[in-house]
């Protein structure tokens, strides 16, 4: 299934896209995508239905994050070879986890703010785990059973931030609209192997990341156990797990974004995120 | 004012305790010490009440933490001189920020469970801020009028994941129950100065730290503003703003906590908190 979430920032609907890709409502069933209605059996009720019998939902409205009231959003550094040498950084020997504020989720096609005074917007075109069922001190051999679905996440970044004003990359890594989420979760069922998924991601029509699910260093059930390991996780928690190649940081000269610019970017079989670039306000 | 919530975890009910130290009811008024309950307006409403016509409850429920619904927990590193001495890390010429997940936050007294496999959890007594009207690139002159209130958090820490497990320090600061917040959120016409505020924590009664905000690096409207320029702000975001002295890593040789143990520990004016310390499960 492909689960969305429809309407005015703040006040989204949950919605479902059908097979002959027409969304339908969902609020009769669940409140939200969010925390319990990602619980196995509740996505299980959803897939039971005939999407037939969901009302269509008239013209094309926004699509919010694909995950409502995400408690946490974990994410993974450093989780391509290729991109810890072109950040210049070792290759990790156990997973490099930070995390985002969820303040700064936004919908798939909203606007990215480029920072006031920043001079080192970047962007991370990322493959996002939904988090389905309560983790704890797990083992990877369990971690599917914990996973509702997949998305895409830009995981975007101030370099300057991140890596030049002291303390963590948490500084970076959170401004207002830096979290991109969706357009849809993707239940797990149609994901046979989150391991073999292409990925890129462009700039007002060049193509700056080209990857593959394939080369991560630490895969999606290292990954969801590990991060058990040090925190709880709850049902519509996200863990976003690293970006391949082609970074602004990356290329000689970097380059990075303005404002004015737009971003395309996509997961194989987990649709397409746009955004703009704007100043921030 | 002294905002509290009480009942079971989860299900906290909102409260204010009275000048006689009585814990009446505030359901009727607010859904929560949460979000907009929080903003100036409901607070003035608040006080504008006769405590007496509230309904007072009954024995002595648990406490929950101060505030419900935290958007994001946003702590300050390093910024007491002391402490970074102790913890042999440079004084910082900014702010160190990072990110306790939400889902660490428990109430004032509840139990601090000990990681499994931790050797080293520690303890931090910190003044919380708690913001109180949206926040976004704001003057450090403007910062007063973003702040609700303030309370005590306990930022439990894991040295270990924090310090040599690679990447951030993120990994060792957000373990369930590492954050207890509480047990009051007292209003802040309540305290005039938050630059001179005693503190202390002790250990099975053996005192460990003892300290004043008057030694911070940056003070309260430094650090609301500062924050704010890297993240927006949203009423119930809870600011912690680093610990003085006294932590177990800086001891030498450095002691940590093991489970039956008992933290007590207090900022001036604002309640005092007791953990039991117990084997994550």
């Amino acid at each position: 299934m492909k689960l969305v979430r429809y309407g005015d920032f703040g006040r989204e609907r949950p919605g479902l896209l059908d097979t002959a890709g027409v969304l339908r409502d969902l609020s009769a069933h669940v409140d939200d995508i969010a925390g319990e209605a990602l619980l196995p059996d509740t996505l299980a009720r959803i897939r039971a239905m005939d999407p037939a019998t969901l009302p269509a939902v008239e013209g094309a409205p926004r699509l919010g994050a694909c995950v409502g009231r995400v408690g946490k959003f974990v994410c993974v550094g450093l989780n391509y070879t290729d991109h810890a040498q072109e950040a210049g950084m070792p290759i990790p020997e156990e997973p490099v986890l930070f995390l985002k504020p969820t303040s700064c989720i936004v919908g798939p096609n909203d606007n990215v703010e480029i920072p006031r005074g920043s001079t080192k917007t970047d962007w991370e075109v990322e493959l996002g785990i939904v988090i389905g069922k309560p983790a704890k001190y797990i083992e990877a051999s369990d971690s599917y059973t914990h996973v509702a679905g997949y998305c895409v996440v830009n995981d975007v970044s101030e370099r300057a931030y991140q890596l030049e004003r002291g303390g963590t990359w948490d500084k970076g890594k959170g401004c207002d609209t830096f979290g991109p989420v969706g357009p849809w979760l993707v239940t797990a069922d149609e994901i046979p192997d989150p391991q073999a998924l292409d990925m890129w991601l462009e700039v007002d029509g060049v193509r700056r990341q080209t990857g593959s699910t394939r080369t991560m260093i630490f895969d999606v059930p290292t990954i969801v156990a590990y991060v058990s390991q040090f925190m709880g996780l709850q049902p519509g928690d996200i863990i976003t797990t690293g970006t391949p190649p082609g970074v602004g940081l990356g290329m000689k000269p970097p380059v990075y974004l303005k404002p004015g610019q737009t971003m395309r970017l996509s997961v194989d079989g987990l649709g397409v995120q746009e955004q703009r670039t704007v100043a921030a306000g």
